[in-house]
């Protein structure tokens, strides 16, 4: 009876179920429901990894479903409350080896997030990586951050800090910097697939807070991920951590940039992550 | 008579006329007729920038828009054909300091590309930049590239390598990198704006050319780019040269990212871009 089995509370979170298409939906849209879980609350709504997560799951599921998700953008167009809401995923054109998506969250009439997607069948070529894996201690030797008293989804994410903790040392701002290095895996531990990992794109605190920690209203306003590794290749990985590292580039005017990276165990880079993080004052 | 002035080939070539939005537009979507111009031609099809542009300016002229792109995502979803085309821009959602949008192109039924902007009214906030501006001769010193025997389009842009040019010595691939340094503006040359921003993001030639330059098939798949400065910001830039800086961090199964900044005369960083290319053997 492997229904009987416990889920782990990320695929309870990222469950959708078929939904009424209703009449609005364009040819071969498909909706689905879902439902926040509170096990990956942030501070207002949900994760923002959990929802990119949900949404590419709309695609994953969808029965005309081509290859694997080469590129994600998620856009946050404003809080999800608690309880259910609705995902419609529509591909918009389907090539041989390639499919492009739209996808939107919705809380009745309103929009709260939207996507698009590229999938594509991927086939052996030529490689190269030319960004350097960074060096970092055994993630034995490194102490576990605990900051879920702040905000519940980090409890679902064993976080070892290398550098840049979310609660280090005070320091001027001057002598600060925006990276972080750190061991991510999921909690309990779960094999790897490309919906988690759409996830920990997002696990890296926006880099305002380990720049500059202040008090104030923060979130992530666009984020864009890009994967190196197939259904397969992401199976290998099992639930070893991954090597995660992120920076800002600039902060100005009321958004800031950032850029992260997510490293398999075996030092394989599987995914590039970019975001736009709103931030007042 | 200032309608009479002869136009910028940019200002042509992303001109978007109002059009019949017909049955299937959702509400405050608006549909636009455009059509390719023979000045920003590709290989096949029209430079991907000028469609990145394009998808753009049906946001930016739309009577509902708020604010200064913040974030664009432009998926190029299958060839554009020399000809007309439309594009339809929809507000999916406005808040008071942001607005979320959907733009579709298409040529007849079929979708051609897909984009995502997140517009926003931009206010003074705290600033830093942590990114250091790269150090480069001054373009004067620099001999000019003309690749526009192959490409049409790269006749519209002045280009100024200080390294890793589309063209440069024969060396092995293991002795390579994907790296470019380059000075890069309009030609002839047109005051900077957000449009013409955007289209220079995809300016960098796909990182596969530098690194390993063959004579395989190659396309951006997916592309997006956060803008840093807003409308007067830009337009204090005028028509100098920007500083633009490309490379890729991993190349394999098909596909390879690719991450550049761009940056004003008086070194300040007005655009990180990014985006996911394909690539055969």
């Amino acid at each position: 009876m492997p229904d009987a089995a416990p889920r782990h509370p990320f695929d309870e979170a990222i469950h959708l179920a078929p939904a009424d298409p209703g009449p609005g939906t364009v040819p071969g849209g498909r909706v689905y429901t879902g439902h926040t879980h509170p096990a990956y609350a942030n501070m207002v709504g949900p994760f923002g990894g959990i929802t990119a997560a949900t949404l590419l799951q709309a695609a994953l599921i969808h029965p005309q479903r081509l290859g694997d998700p080469v590129a994600l953008t998620v856009n946050f167009a404003g809080p999800v409350a608690d309880g259910p809401f609705t995902v419609e995923a529509t591909p918009l054109r389907t090539n041989r080896s390639t499919q492009h998506w739209a996808i939107l969250q919705r809380q009745g009439e309103e929009v709260t997030s939207s996507a698009t997607a590229v999938f594509a069948l991927r086939r052996d070529t030529w490689a190269a990586t030319e960004l350097a894996c960074p060096e970092a201690p055994p993630i034995e030797a490194l102490p576990r951050t605990d900051v879920g008293a702040i905000v519940p989804w980090t409890r679902q994410y064993e976080m070892r800090f290398v550098h840049g903790p979310l609660i280090g040392p005070a320091r001027p701002d001057d002598e600060r910097d925006s990276r972080s290095l750190l061991w991510l895996r999921d909690e309990p531990q779960r094999p790897l697939d490309v919906a988690a990992l759409a996830a920990l794109c997002d696990a890296f605190f926006p880099r305002i807070l380990i720049r500059r920690p202040r008090r104030v209203p923060f979130g992530t306003v666009s984020m864009t991920s890009y994967f190196h590794a197939d259904t397969a290749q992401l199976a290998a990985q099992g639930s070893q951590p991954l090597l995660g590292e992120a920076r800002a580039s600039h902060f100005g005017r009321g958004y800031h940039d950032q850029t992260a990276e997510l490293w398999g165990a075996d030092g394989r880079l599987l995914a590039n992550t970019h975001q736009v993080v709103y931030f007042k004052e």
